[in-house]
């Protein structure tokens, strides 16, 4: 029977991550459990940063953005004495497992450090970006979407008023996931996705030939990962001769309070997070497939994800 | 082949019917179909209130709540006269299918009328109640849910810096869904909702014990069809002697800009609605189903939708 | 010279609460003062529960609704003994002057208090009722009329898709000022404000010929002090036969994050506060009167304020 | 007696601008007076494109950002030959006089047009830079500040969570009242602006020593016109070796929904605006001053604006 659990936040943080260790804490809790708090991710299991956490110490945290825990990058930790040093405070301070919420290239470090030093590592899918394989949606995900969207909008409104073309670029070094969905929800004209050839030519043509029918503004999503916005908007200049604006969302997709879907999604899987360690379980990710709760193995949520894009992308195009 | 379909907005408004509006007409147009649009519901059809849209007439409506058709109570669609005028209207204009935008009830009406009178009838599930069966969420549902968020949010800062009782009264007339995500991700202290029976005398309970060790503020949401938040109010403040104060949220709900879910919901929806009249189809739903687009009978869209309402309502108490 | 002061905030909470602590005690800090930090409003000062507040623990609430101090009615702050009680406390941890962060009635508390024991008090209007006389604005004000805002115009989606008339109850027991604001901002058909007599009949004469011209929805604004939303919509429909539903905004107006104006105001205005305790003014209200910060007789403050409510509510009906 | 008078949006488009729109033609035709609408500034005044509104063309458009008359650059009005046709379009169409809805730009050609011409032009101000001379806020400004303030929140939770250094560019060319009001209302620990020489070295020097006592996050704002926020954040990343990444707000600061402050701002200045062509004023501009309405000269509003940045930058500084 497990005792005491620790979790912790990696990797870029994402809204909602705070919503997941509040419902970590208390299920836990519930459950008798023991529940440390590792403040900054990898760096704290290295160096010896974390606090045991009480019910209360999560109160009021469910709908801010950011992480209690805070967050930071570790190349210690792949590092061989970095490893060691982590497994010292985990047997140290008698953590029987580890609940780490974060993305991609977080799971891919607990994967590696559980099977290597046979640690019970779980963790929890919270990204902006959606690139964990076998996951819907991460948490955070709903919350980024919905910002870029709001700023889509209100780029809209300038966009119309003064028939401007503009190239906005939104999250998504390796996945076209959220470029699509707020291309998708903001009626915008074209999109740009790492998944997906595009050619500027093409959609140059598009522009002037929309220009003719009377078609005069135009909004373009690109993922950060296609291309930059600025780089995109002077050739789109150089090429049609119309005025391209570009903006870079960046960093405000980051943060903010978390939308409903976010925090639902943070207390179901972190209900099912605890629960896994309760089981025994180790190298898994709780995930939401297909609409439910699922249990997946960290090695396969660590491949590379796949998503369909070209079913979403002809949907853009032909409601534009 | 068919040639001409016609859309309308039936029941209660939600955010996302303007995006699915506009998704039905460019889907359709994209397929060399004419599409009309009827105004107000069913009272159009009887009343052969419609027009055709073009490309440009759904325009800047995306991000709109409402819907740009209107909708309409119609006593007068249950009689078989007003049936048969509805049918003169769909003959008279050469329609060949109907795709109709609405929640449970229209659905009904949908069904019975097109079966009875062999006219296509496609429903496009929109309805903040997602009270549909065979549908994980209905399109409205996320926005509302995040308007009763928002406001919840806006009360837990006055029940913490008040130290008070909250009873806020959300929508749901038979389905405690709403309530449910919204006390979840609110960190509701309880959900009363019409799929559970509750006790009161439980309730006061809990917050007087929770009054002796400290815990002074508490939310409790209550779906409208399970209990009034004046009178739940008005009997804990008789029970417990604590001030406690009712907030009924009502129409704030219904509207304001739709979410992302809900727009990209009502993308891949109104492209599915009007691929099931290009196969023929009809008295069906289209729905995402275990977060897939599925085809489903209209006649069990209509059944009594079953939440399993326990497994969440127990997380919101475990989590709180 | 002055060394240490404290800071209440009481009455109902409105947001910016927190930005004016915080300015109140970053600012009496850089200007070598300890603070005191008062719980509850009176009730702390009576009870003696306060803390020395440092730099820090201001942190990160800028931004958020509600009071980190909290704030409670306290009747017994208005007897002689309640009086002397808190007195003591002022003397014992010597503190030589208050900022008291409230609304009216705090302000009318602050005066006598002050006056009465000799103890240097300096007000600081936070109120979402605008309630306070000499002052254009009170801290949370703008913050209220946007939500109240937001609300109207989610409710205008529903009455025009619907083709409804809605009455919307606002905050504002002795002030129109919120319900005029919103009723301006929001573009709404009528507003019934305590300032003002006003004539259902009427109201439903001017419904029942914008029906006959093709104007069917409908919004009007009340301020609660002028009546309840629930009996004029009853009224309505009685009088006009024509659907009317009410909306109670209620608290949903009270939280919620701080618009910018409600933070920049608390940040000069809590100079302003400061500055005034280390001129060795007393019994004062801090304000911003003609668009600049003002220094003002808390006697005159708590005079009724009079509004000229006409060319707003004229402009109102004109625009209409 | 004027008969016939004619809007126009100029300049970049700010939120409120619709709102003005409305407020300027239902004023107006409740004067006896017809409103010919203008498209697309200065241009559809050369071009003669305009039509005449009526109440009902203004319907809806109270919550929308953009401009519904739409905006445009337009050099041609800067020569003699498009003066002459703007005036030949002024005299064919009986036109008595212009409101014109716009910045500190067009406030210039307005006054040059109607002094020049002796045609009656008076200047609504509405612009998101908040530039004009005698004003003391333009219709919009408030809105673009509080739709910057929601970006530095979200991006606070980040620099908190993560620890690190943001250089946030916000809009101000020539001014940097934008970035003092956010970076006031978003406890920003630097603000550099145009009008107030900056030393990067002694930023860096702040942080570095912040660093040291543990102060690890920080957010600095610039104004546009003051510097790039991608230069400061990589000289600041140079200097002090720590993390600092740069956003560029841009174009979202432009569009959205107007808050309540930039609508009746333009309400009651709209009927300021159409009360001084019913007086028989020409070459004015409407405003805000001290809180109050007050009709100015044009020549006296393009007069550079002066903003008193020193006290409301080290209140910014203090608070930090």
């Amino acid at each position: 029977m497990i005792k005491k659990i620790a979790v912790l936040t990696t990797g870029g943080d994402a809204p909602g991550m705070n919503a997941a260790i509040r419902a970590v804490v208390r299920y836990a809790i519930h459950n008798k459990l023991e529940v440390m708090g590792i403040f900054r991710g990898w760096w704290g299991l290295i160096n010896e940063e974390l606090k045991l956490l009480d019910h209360r110490s999560v109160s009021g945290i469910i709908n801010q953005g950011g992480t209690i825990l805070k967050t930071a990058r570790c190349p210690e930790f792949e590092t061989e004495e970095g490893q060691k040093r982590a497994l010292n405070t985990i047997k140290k301070n008698a953590i029987d497992g580890l609940i780490m919420i974060g993305g991609n290239g977080s799971f891919k470090a607990a994967h590696i450090f559980g099977t290597k030093y046979n640690v019970p590592c779980i963790g929890m899918p919270a990204s902006i970006d959606n690139d964990i394989n076998g996951i819907d949606v991460t948490i955070g995900s709903d919350t980024a979407i919905n910002t870029a969207l709001a700023a889509i909008d209100n780029i809209r409104d300038t966009a119309t008023s003064m028939e401007r073309i503009f190239v906005v670029e939104v999250m998504g070094r390796e996945s076209g996931y959220i470029a699509l969905q707020v291309a998708l929800a903001g009626g915008c004209e074209d999109v740009i996705i790492p998944e997906r050839r595009f050619n500027l030519e093409n959609i140059c043509h598009d522009i002037v030939e929309g220009n003719l029918r009377g078609k005069i503004s135009w909004i373009i999503v690109v993922a950060e990962g296609a291309g930059s916005a600025f780089d995109i908007a002077k050739k789109i200049t150089e090429m049609t001769s119309l005025e391209t604006r570009p903006v870079v969302l960046g960093h405000i997709q980051r943060g903010g309070r978390p939308s409903a879907f976010s925090r639902t999604q943070a207390a179901t899987l972190g209900e099912a997070a605890v629960e896994c360690l309760l089981k025994g379980e180790s190298d898994k990710a709780v995930s939401i497939k297909d609409g439910k709760i699922a249990v997946i193995d960290l090695e396969f949520a660590i491949t590379k994800k796949k998503l369909n894009v070209d079913s979403l992308y002809n949907l853009v195009k032909v409601l534009t």
